[in-house]
């Protein structure tokens, strides 16, 4: 009776994940699950759970941790004041890499979950609580790299940061080698493989990989320091480079790579599978803390003190919130453009059937652009009204902008490029959905270089132009499949008059038409 | 081929989504869906999509907007000066009031917004870009609610505050009447019924009540503002009021009430279902914001300046990072109570089958408490060691845990009360699960409760413990499965001792003895 109640529960289980992720867990019950009570006895009674929930909270914990730190760049005060621009500058710059550096890294650490939750695919209570000491770990990298970046000379810095990562590699190996002692809470293709053993090897050779970098690293922290920051970005930069350069050989000299299907794990090839629902979960988390960080600050910091409303301004709450005026238009204005990129990605992720870890990279590039979003926005206000400073703030936004909006429109591209296995077959290159997409994707950046020459050539006035651009940009994407259904109308009018009464069937003759986008690039 | 094409996608994305959410949509195909192309040929060519990623985004904005306001409470400076005590509790209790009213309000357009959502399960672009319109007013919510606090006798807040409500209530009327023009777009009940004017007309009558109510407030705002405070109190409880003695009512007289099945939308009855999916999504959210609050203000104000390092540390960064010691202390602590009160909530939702408003509602008592929990963190670190003041500090950290714990708590028992429709049948009132789940759900109120009473009495050694009291609670939940076994072999030993060799079959005699939980209590 408890034997088969027991079964029931891992059963139940089971069954909520197989219709939770058809699409992970191919195979519905698997020869170890169904056998082999005794087995699962000896597990000191914990019933395993579908991981899903402990993904999406972590998702949201690292996204917010990524986003963070913008936070001391948004909060520099830069002063419209010539003697220390300079300096402020500089503290700017330092600033900002440091920004860019921790969401690489936060990014990196990420996609090493991912990976190992690919082979772990449900979970009891033991691996959620290791799973949290871990996440606290990582919530804890940025503080300390932006503790080494403030005092490169210092060890401590190097230590602290090395420590953590060494932590997390031990943390994450423990998760490893109890997983594979409990087989029921691996992958279906793992679980029914026969040399779980090597999987088991190779997976532990990956992950302990960075924390032994990390530890010699540390250790020359001791001697000579330069020599750890060289190893740093080693092992920051050199597993992206090596791929990248190795697969662009390939593909240049058209080999075919003869990695066997199984050993899809722990690859770090550019298109090994990338969870789709935690690429997603992650940017949803990412897009809404920076939606919401302008807001943060003006609940803080814009309520007034009723004192100084009577003394300053006479009792008028009206007029002590008119000098908050430009602050809840950066608000809107940057709730606004981070809502419609969100809009865009979503539209876009709706129509990828498989993410890829190039994909993945190409949305963190995206998603860093994105976060530096409400910094930009905030510094379009600071400034007094046609200074120099302001144009340029203007400017920066543009550019972050279009970035973000053309990092996604790159993921479009790379997802054209192997479009049989990653994206739904009505957007193909030239399928029905094709051209709206494409629209869509290209709506932000074309618009964002629009801004930026205009402001350009008519500086004196940038701000009148900006404002106008982030009112129209959202009737924009209200009308954009009627603007798209009119441009093509045109082209065709133009392209071939003759047909230009056979507008209404559009569809049909792009989807006759339709080659693959392979064959016409190459 | 076209039409053809067209179908594919909708039936794709069904498809799709009948996959991820089996427990909301039951009917598989429903005859709108199979037939009538040239009614969806109408709707302009946009595509529909599953709204999954659309709520998930639109959790993760609300989670963060409703946790925000602890900010401007935690970031009171409370100095241990007798003068300023009383005038700096008094800002501090109506910051607190703000927040928790605050939550409340967020809250209630979450609510809100699920309801919208179970109606409408199938978006396209239109819907998407008029959800996010609405976000970005249910962001821009607890500012004007903190102005409204701030300013009591100034009309300008409460007009700010019901302008937003209104253009919401707008808004989602939009939204409805849009997705009833385009039935495809509804829920399979409401779609394959027969009377859908009906339901649109009750919907709307429902989601217009609100604002309705905020116009009236805002022109009594002009000839008696008192009035409007009483009209909008009158928003905000009435309908928990109202049905909660219905509720009680109808429980004590036995009466069965006479609902018809199809009308379980918009009831505001306690036991209407609310997804389940959302309101995990949403606790996640407000989970991982508040682990990482004290994390943000770490990563901005605890990284010193290199010149202050130099001036007052003779360059020691050791030295002058163990001024803030007590800070990242604080931040494990929080981290580790937050990170364990989701890991019991995780647990207690994987148990359960069907949410309820009511469920819901101690879900965000819940969730109340624990965003105040970093506050709590924050206070115990800033007063001078075996003060009085660090004493009430760690004494409202343990009432926060205890009251954070024991509406969790709450949850599973109103779950218990219904449990053949709300819980899986292994955790039943006496199935081999109840026990170890009680045991999850009772640690943290046993131990707040422990060390509160420990710090009355030992007040000297309070610090001391309360740092135990953290060490020891993750270990405890690593083995709690262990400790229940122990305790239910010893009640056994002491109640029944002559079956006390009988121990090992205890699930077999907890399962033929198990008897509903309402007959148990009734």
């Amino acid at each position: 009776m408890g034997e088969n109640n027991e079964s029931d529960i891992i059963e139940h289980h089971v069954d909520e994940e197989m219709e939770k992720k058809t699409a992970r867990c191919h195979a519905a019950s698997s020869p170890l699950l169904e056998s082999s009570p005794s087995e699962r006895e000896g597990r000191s009674g914990s019933s395993t759970q579908s991981s899903h929930r402990l993904l999406a909270y972590s998702d949201a914990l690292i996204s917010i941790i990524a986003t963070v730190m913008i936070l001391p760049v948004a909060h520099t005060k830069v002063e419209d004041n010539e003697e220390l621009r300079e300096s402020v500058q500089l503290l700017l710059t330092t600033k900002i890499a440091v920004y860019l550096m921790t969401f690489l890294i936060v990014t990196m650490a990420w996609a090493a979950h991912i990976r190992l939750f690919q082979v772990i695919v449900r979970i009891d209570d033991c691996l959620a609580l290791l799973n949290l000491a871990c996440m606290m770990l990582i919530t804890f990298l940025p503080y300390t790299f932006s503790l080494m970046a403030t005092f490169p000379e210092n060890m401590l810095g190097i230590l602290l940061f090395c420590g953590c990562v060494m932590v997390m590699g031990v943390i994450q190996s423990v998760i490893v080698v109890y997983a594979f002692s409990r087989p029921f809470l691996l992958n279906e293709q793992i679980q029914i493989s026969e040399n779980q053993t090597f999987y088991k090897q190779h997976i532990l050779k990956v992950i302990m990989r960075v924390p032994i970098m990390c530890f010699f690293a540390s250790i020359f922290s001791f001697i000579f320091f330069p020599l750890s920051y060289v190893l740093l970005a080693i092992i920051t930069f050199l597993p992206y480079i090596s791929q990248c350069l190795k697969w662009c050989r390939s593909k240049a000299i058209g080999q075919v790579e003869d990695t066997p299907d199984s050993m899809v794990f722990y690859t770090y090839l550019p298109n090994e599978p990338l969870s789709k629902e935690r690429v997603e979960a992650f940017s949803d988390g990412v897009y809404a803390i920076v939606a919401t960080l302008l807001i943060l600050d003006i609940c803080e910091d814009n309520v007034p003190d009723p004192t100084v409303v009577e003394k300053q301004f006479g009792g008028s709450l009206v007029a002590a919130l008119k000098a908050y005026g430009p602050e809840y238009l950066a608000y809107f204005g940057s709730f606004a453009t981070v809502g419609l990129l969100w809009f865009v990605h979503h539209s876009l992720f709706l129509h990828v059937t498989k993410a890829t870890r190039f994909m993945g990279l190409l949305n963190t590039f995206s998603l860093a652009f994105v976060g530096g979003l409400p910094l930009a926005y905030q510094l379009t206000h600071e400034f007094p009204r046609n200074s120099q400073n302001e144009l340029e703030a203007i400017q920066i936004s543009c550019v972050i902008i279009f970035f973000a909006g053309i990092f996604q429109l790159s993921i479009w591209v790379v997802a054209l490029y192997s479009e049989q296995e990653t994206l739904h077959p009505y957007v193909w290159y030239g399928g029905r959905e094709h051209v709206f997409m494409l629209a869509k994707l290209a709506l932000y950046p074309c618009i964002a270089l629009g801004t930026f020459f205009l402001t350009c050539i008519l500086s004196k006035f940038s701000t009148s132009i900006f404002h106008l651009m982030e009112i129209t940009v959202p009737f924009a994407f209200l009308v954009l499949r009627l603007l798209v259904r009119v441009g093509l109308a045109i082209l065709r009018f133009i392209f071939c008059p003759n047909r230009s009464n056979l507008t209404t069937v559009v569809d049909d003759d792009a989807d006759e038409t339709r080659v693959p986008f392979n064959a016409v690039v190459t």
